[in-house]
């Protein structure tokens, strides 16, 4: 068997190393374009921002190492332009001396990654401009910081890699500007649990634009297209990627509207022989069901592995993927796994939801920090769709247990009996994911009814809103129209309370409004209970004050 | 309703708070006949430590906050000493005056803990013996010290307790030694995973002395069975925990061989109108069905809430424990879940077994700190039975994921595809949960045929033994009796080495070793790879030659 790899990084090599393992004797050729193969590409911003240090770091493997190790003939700067499938060859172009040849296959892997998506906007084309996608990308930026002693960057788009960025140069101590089109930084988050981390990146000096989108690029700045002008040295332009997959136009390989190469669930495209894989193909979302593009490392590698198997007569099925990411933001921690609220809406996916806020372990040992979480999940059996996580310390273990619940299509009841580790430095005994799971059935339950940040500026004149926070805690701030009646002297209260009006009830994160709540249902008062409490509020005011 | 609890700390304190929210009108009565209710036990070791620096810091609730808030009559120093079932009356004797007094009820809860195991040895009654059970005896130990300016201390029982009141006192300054019976210590690992823990005591400067059991305690030292004398200014007893459970000898609640109450599904007693909880009770281990003894704050807490919602006539099951616990020793982590192989073996419940060794995060990220792992699943369909992890970073995550595999009866296939969170600062692209995954797998589907470290001494004399890491890592220590040959040059020795001979092979981890057999294997040599490689066996050798 004779296998052509396209694309020497995350999925091509990993599909390489794996297969050689499962077929000593099949002939291995990796084409890759660039000048490095398995190189980490997760790690470049932090190469840019000089916390790993030296460029060896990077590479995982080497041509020399892979031949030594596995025997496969890693070929660098070499192009595929094209595939001939009726003929079983791809067309290679040697990028060193630019001539090109031709090289047969038994069996094709395609993992071409994907490439940033450049905006057709004036001065893209400027020296000053920048993308990274691989090694000599990030060396670029490294250089021209040094040669030209760059003092300040702006960075169009909030995402992942625009945000690792904008850390690693303001941490090497850049002037940093953020300019988001969007409404909000990190799209695989919803808008409200984009409070805080947006308040805490201004907090580090970064200048954070959003709704704005960039017209125009100078040699000193970047001009938005409502006029605003945001000076900078240098541009990193990281708006999102698209599939790399222009050498496959004429290949009647069935390609996607985004250009992403379609497969199945067995990571075969629509011509025989012939396998996808990584952030050039769409593959199943596991909560909603469609074809998405989800550019990350570990689907990549795990399809690789995968795809090693099926080229071996395996018939491994990729079950698809849910979108677990994690971001480091300074200290700050944020981390998703499947669909957030605004794409469940967009999906027609019927869903709850609550807030709820946690120390990442026992409060009476020293450091616990605090975190916030979002779960959304299904109203008809209490399934877990979605969490979402901004926090300091213990953000990645909460997401990862929560990811496979999402994965392993657990509910919040699940959530409640889960026997996670405790001793103090760790977690508490009921963990901040027993936490969302008693909350959340509670919900599901009826025993919780709650009301949302969204609702406040719309609830019904004559409702009583109550806050039941200590006096101190209430004059600190509070929701405009709220009235204190603190919980521990609520049950004391009730008789001035009018039983035909609805109350709203507000703590600082919640807990105590449930109390209240649990109070208030059982005297025959009906009320609601702000999920997120005054925190939340308050994010999201602080988010509106520091809106540029 | 009138439910009186009998304990007021984790089991009796979730369950009072719960059935408050569940019911505002029940009339609860809590009886504990300590000084203190809900307070944090696990957090005693690091009260002596200093590490939680205020006393308050360990109360989460006073009798005058529960009463504050949940209007719960919590009476301390109010110890219930007999229970009479027919007439639905405990008799309470207050601690202060001595006098003692009826009280009725409609539903009883016990939850009333486990006590330290006091061994009959000369001794145990000298004043600076202690045990750690509650704040008093904090107390006691904290005043101890100060009062004689201790210098030493012999903890005997290298348990939990022990060893993390060990750490706690030699990060005080006090010269320690851990004195235990067994063969290891944390009984809830195996021998092979202990080497690491033992080591890295040693190498903290605590003298460990195992297969040693105390016979006697002098004012000065302790006097071991085989006639060593180890010098101690003070002693800690923390040899283990039984029931607490003595008031009900003659209440008709049965009670089990070692004192446990006994309790169905639904943490009901014998008793009708009785629920037990916690410490006191043995529950259904989720792997092996037997019901056992796992007295941790998170199984109480969650039994808690179950019995609360039970008195309010839901029926909510406790589906079993499967003891998953965590202990950091300065900066190790151990953590355990689920059936540990001696267990395992005990039981005579079939598994398999495989070691692997990961970085907490992406390798070319600083910082990252290794772990060592060792899972053990089902022969038949590669269910999940346990997993135990040293290490140092991220073992806490990695431990909560995969007691959450045993729990929901993943497999080791169900690892492979978990879709957990990766950026370089948290984890890899295969996380090594994942890896556990692939490297289980390859096992249960005959692609890697394993040996393992006790099995070193009784291989074949025939046999080869090959050590396939490089010449340098060879030189500088490998298992008597290999001969080296380094994987990249495996391929060019293939003739010299006679296919009649079965090949034992090893490297440092088992993933070099893994990569020589897949060569080997298809061409037609028959060969077995070193589970946990030579690190592990190396772990075993250093602890070997640290045994006093
Ligand atoms: C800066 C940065 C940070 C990232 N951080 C994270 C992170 O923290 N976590 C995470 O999960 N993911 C992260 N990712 C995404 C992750 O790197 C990708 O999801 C993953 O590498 C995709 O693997 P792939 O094999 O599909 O593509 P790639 O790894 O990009 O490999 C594709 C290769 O194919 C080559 N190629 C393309 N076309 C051809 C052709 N015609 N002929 C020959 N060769 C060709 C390309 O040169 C490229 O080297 C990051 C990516 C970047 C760029
Ligand atoms: C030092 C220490 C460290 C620990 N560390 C951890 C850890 O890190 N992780 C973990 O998971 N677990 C840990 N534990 C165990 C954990 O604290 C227990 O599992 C948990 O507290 C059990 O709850 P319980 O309600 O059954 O018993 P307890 O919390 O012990 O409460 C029982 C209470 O009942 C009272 N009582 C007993 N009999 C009577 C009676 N007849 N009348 C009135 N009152 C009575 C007792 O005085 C006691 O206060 C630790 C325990 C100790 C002592
Ligand atoms: C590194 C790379 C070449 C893959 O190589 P690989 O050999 O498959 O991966 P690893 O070195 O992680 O080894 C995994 C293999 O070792 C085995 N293994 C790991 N530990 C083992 C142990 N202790 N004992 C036995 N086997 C072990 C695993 O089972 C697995 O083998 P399998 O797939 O046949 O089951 C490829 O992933 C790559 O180029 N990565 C860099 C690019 C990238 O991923 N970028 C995105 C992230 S920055
Ligand atoms: C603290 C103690 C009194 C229990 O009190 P509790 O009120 O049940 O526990 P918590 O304060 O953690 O609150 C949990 C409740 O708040 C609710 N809650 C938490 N966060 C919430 C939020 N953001 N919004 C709404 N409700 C929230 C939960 O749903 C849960 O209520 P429920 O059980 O009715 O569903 C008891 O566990 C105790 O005494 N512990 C100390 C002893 C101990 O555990 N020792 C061993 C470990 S050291």
């Amino acid at each position: 068997m004779k296998v052509l790899i396209v694309g020497g990084v995350a999925g091509g090599a990993s599909t390489a190393a794996r297969l050689r393992r499962n077929d000593e004797n099949a002939e291995i050729i990796m084409l890759e374009k660039g000048d490095y193969v398995s190189f980490a590409n997760c790690g470049l911003p932090y190469y840019v921002g000089k916390v790993i240090k030296s460029k060896e770091a990077l590479l995982l493997q080497t041509p020399e190492s892979f031949y030594n190790r596995f025997h496969i003939d890693v070929r660098v700067r070499s192009e595929v332009f094209s595939v001939n499938y009726a003929k079983k060859t791809v067309s290679v172009r040697n990028c060193e001396t630019g001539e090109s040849y031709i090289e047969s296959y038994d069996k094709l892997v395609l993992s071409p990654g994907a490439k940033p998506i450049i905006p057709k906007i004036k001065g893209m084309d400027l020296k000053h401009v920048f993308t990274l996608r691989n090694i000599p990308d990030a060396f670029a930026i490294e250089e021209f910081i040094i040669h030209n002693k760059t003092k300040s960057c702006a960075v169009i788009g909030g995402g992942f890699i625009g945000l690792e960025m904008a850390e690693n140069l303001k941490s090497s101590g850049l002037e940093v500007s953020v300019i988001e089109a969007g409404s909000h930084v990190m799209p695989s988050i919803d808008t409200d649990m984009a409070y805080d981390v947006q308040n805490y990146i201004r907090s580090k000096g970064i200048k954070l634009y959003l709704n704005s989108r960039a017209q125009e690029i100078t040699n000193s700045s970047v001009i938005f297209e409502n006029g605003i002008e945001v000076a900078a040295d240098m541009i990193i332009m990281s708006i999102g990627i698209t599939p790399d997959t222009e050498f496959l136009k004429d290949s009647h390989i069935l390609l996607g509207e985004r250009g992403e190469i379609l497969v199945n669930d067995y990571m075969e495209t629509s011509v025989n022989d012939i396998f996808a894989l990584g952030d050039a193909v769409s593959i199943k979302n596991i909560i909603s069901g469609q074809r998405v593009l989800i550019p990350l490392a570990s689907p990549a590698n795990k399809q690789g592995r995968i795809v090693a198997d099926n080229l071996c007569g395996k018939n491994q099925k990729y079950n698809g993927s849910q979108g677990t990411s994690i971001i480091k933001l300074f200290e700050m921690t944020v981390a998703s796994t499947g669909e957030k609220e605004e794409s469940l809406i967009r999906n027609n996916i019927p869903y709850k939801k609550v807030f709820t806020y946690s120390s990442s372990h026992a409060g009476y040992y020293p450091d616990g920090k605090m975190m916030s979480l979002k779960l959304l999940f299904s109203p008809l059996d209490g399934k877990i769709l979605a969490v979402q996580i901004v926090g300091y310390d213990g953000v990645d273990k909460r997401i990862d247990v929560l990811a496979n619940a999402v994965r392993f299509g657990l509910t919040v009841y699940d959530l409640q009996e889960m026997e996670l580790a405790y001793a103090p430095p760790f977690s508490s005994a009921k963990d901040p994911v027993n936490m969302l799971g008693y909350v959340a059935s509670n919900v599901l339950d009826g025993k919780m009814k709650v009301f949302y940040l969204e609702d406040i500026s719309s609830l019904p004149k004559e409702a009583i809103l109550i806050d039941v926070r200590t006096v101190e805690e209430f004059e600190n701030g509070h929701i405009n129209g709220a009235v204190n009646i603190p919980l521990d002297s609520l049950r004391s209260c009730l008789n001035a309370l009018d039983k035909n009006k609805v109350i709203y009830l507000t703590c600082q994160i919640g807990l105590r409004g449930y109390i209240a709540q649990r109070i208030l249902d059982q005297k025959g008062y009906s009320s609601f209970n702000l999920s997120g409490g005054y925190r939340l509020y308050r994010a999201a005011e602080i988010n509106k004050a520091g809106l540029l």
